[in-house]
């Protein structure tokens, strides 16, 4: 069975090769041709072929469906209270991680199931097709191993997190054996990344020789590597990153001069999460300056209950747009094509014949709206 | 026929009489009952009376419907470009809006009803029951009595705007005599309000004289007074609307101490809209220092397709919270019974038995997700 859209007023593929050969390539008054959940064809409206369905989108734009590479969705409870204290000028280090730990602890797998089902049908309703979900709630070896276990029902890009910060009553050296340990060896299986907090400005969270032992331990059981990297202050998490060949680091917000040249002459993707400066009320991190050095860079949400829990990828791309100094046309990129890099894929996040037919329809006749119309629920993933 | 809303975690009731005694007067597990359209009942749940009907929220919180009391719908076009140009550096001075009403004068009826209808649809589906609508896009007799007849087919809060911009090529006098006259005669059968953009610091917009001789006349039509003022540099708008006794100022960015004390001493609201900033990336007003003073704050979207195309209350409440000082209790209130309060309305913006069954469901059990899940669509007005 294939599938015509038409009615497209607005195509971006991210691909340079199609439309106007721009990074988002886009190709106006489009139609795309779907074939077993895969892109079949994609061109002018007026060359389409025939096909067994058809469907009009009325002039709408059309996206690649978000992909969300930075987001901790198994966990039970909330932190409004702490949300508002910290509006209020508390400020924040880390340490009330603690609170979702327990809570998610105790909670069942029917529960944690149900509310990271709600989570990813609460961005797959905000445009987002693809998302990666880490542990790092359960910091045991049987609570990461089943947060890995549930995030597996819903993506194939698993994180283990087990080194996200050292449990209250447990020592560093014993918690970072663990996660080296016994708790990767029951993680790994379920798990296609690993990922450390690298941040010695906060009490809770890892410092470079801890972070390298971790992300060296993963590795070696055949895990792909990830970073938080710069979040709170300057660190050593970018360039330990960038010298273990990590697909991604993610925050980046406190950069050197030597972090910058690092990211830029690397594959390492720098991934920005705005969310958590908004939530956070923190300085945001500085897009033009990693762009103008000729970094990779994908935006993500972070969503978790503490810094950030938004799923709105359309609005992390106006916070982008507006507090990063990102074109939308950059924005948009980083949210679709540079996520998909930051997790290795190249079956999402670009529209051409055989990715998948994860398509984003807008409710706006081009991308500039998605940061132009702030806090309007624009965007929805298709449904074929 | 009576309903029985149950299920209710939270409700916002902005009535300090029932409830936890604070301004926003909430009750923890609580019920409404609704008949014929109002509030018939309000308490514990435990105490819920007998109803014909009966609707279980899930352990939701429910506030009143938001009250928009600032909005420009009437509109054809859109202007992203615009949006696109200031994100890289383009200042705003307000010159934008004629293209607006080029593409407004170019519309037909029939269009601009269908976009106004939209509008306001994606307005309620995230949560807001009341809103004001200005004209000031046709800016000749015909078109504004036009814009004033069509937002009487959606709300009784019609805002008579002739006094927007200075048309190009016609000299301010003749203009300020038009509004003031002819114009104002075709439109104040169809408007409840009249405003005006008073603001000497844009070449475009009003000085203080000329906005004070277009309310003058307007309130000798009988129209109810509002201002657009003090949004670009201090200037006299906020002065002249105290001194007026306007419903509302709005706006209100810039202020000299002798502002803050006399909206301190008046019963007119100032109305802060956040949106604006933010899409202008300009410095946000001073909720603070407003409400410390003793002022009353309405917050609104300001919707417009040049400064601030948002139509969500939820998101303004953020920026409240986050930017201007506001607590999410202060935020939620403005954004409800604050702006009742802008419109002289006391059947809005509160739930009490007797007033409106305008009620806001959010996807969260308390109000604080409002600004702590900045972003994610939570709110829909709930259809009985």
């Amino acid at each position: 069975m294939s599938l015509l859209l038409t009615g497209i007023a607005e195509l971006v593929t991210n691909d340079r090769s199609v439309g106007d050969g721009s990074q988002l390539g886009l190709v106006r008054d489009a139609a795309v041709v779907v074939t077993d959940a895969a892109i079949a064809w994609i061109g002018p409206s007026s060359a389409a072929p025939p096909c067994d369905r058809r469907r009009d989108l009325g002039g709408r734009a059309v996206v690649p469906g978000f992909v969300d590479s930075h987001a901790h969705l198994v966990f039970a409870g909330e932190r409004s209270a702490e949300f508002a204290a910290r509006m209020a000028g508390v400020p924040y280090d880390g340490g009330g991680i603690a609170t979702t730990v327990a809570a998610t602890r105790a909670a069942d797998d029917d529960e944690l199931r149900r509310l990271l089902a709600s989570r990813v049908a609460e961005m797959r309703a905000q445009g987002t097709t693809t998302v990666e979900v880490k542990s790092g709630y359960g910091l045991t070896v049987a609570d990461e191993q089943r947060a890995l276990r549930l995030a597996g029902e819903v993506t194939s890009e698993t994180t283990y997190l087990g080194g996200h910060v050292v449990p209250p009553g447990v020592a560093r050296e014993d918690y970072v054996a663990l996660v080296t340990g016994e708790m990767l060896a029951a993680c790994a299986p379920h798990a296609r990344w690993i990922d450390v907090f690298c941040e010695p400005a906060s009490p809770h969270a890892f410092t470079g020789e801890e972070a390298e032992a971790i992300l060296l331990a993963g590795r070696g059981a055949g895990l792909g590597l990830r970073v938080h990297g710069n979040q709170l202050a300057r660190g050593p998490g970018v360039a330990l990153a960038v010298a273990l060949g990590a697909a991604s680091v993610d925050h980046c917000t406190h950069l050197a001069r030597a972090d910058v040249d690092a990211l830029a002459g690397s594959a390492t993707v720098a991934t920005l999460l705005p969310g958590v400066e908004f939530s956070t009320r923190s300085p945001y991190p500085d897009a033009r300056r990693l762009l103008d050095a000729g970094a990779t860079l994908a935006l993500a949400t972070d969503c978790n209950p503490g810094t950030c829990f938004t799923t709105s990828m359309p609005f992390v791309i106006a916070l982008a747009v507006r507090d990063l100094g990102m074109t939308p046309a950059e924005a948009l990129w980083a949210a679709t094509a540079g996520g998909a890099r930051a997790l290795c894929r190249d079956d999402v996040g670009v529209l051409r014949p055989g990715a998948r037919a994860d398509l984003t329809v807008l409710d706006a006749p081009n991308h500039v709206h998605l940061a132009y119309r702030c806090g309007v629920p624009l965007a929805r993933a298709l449904e074929l």
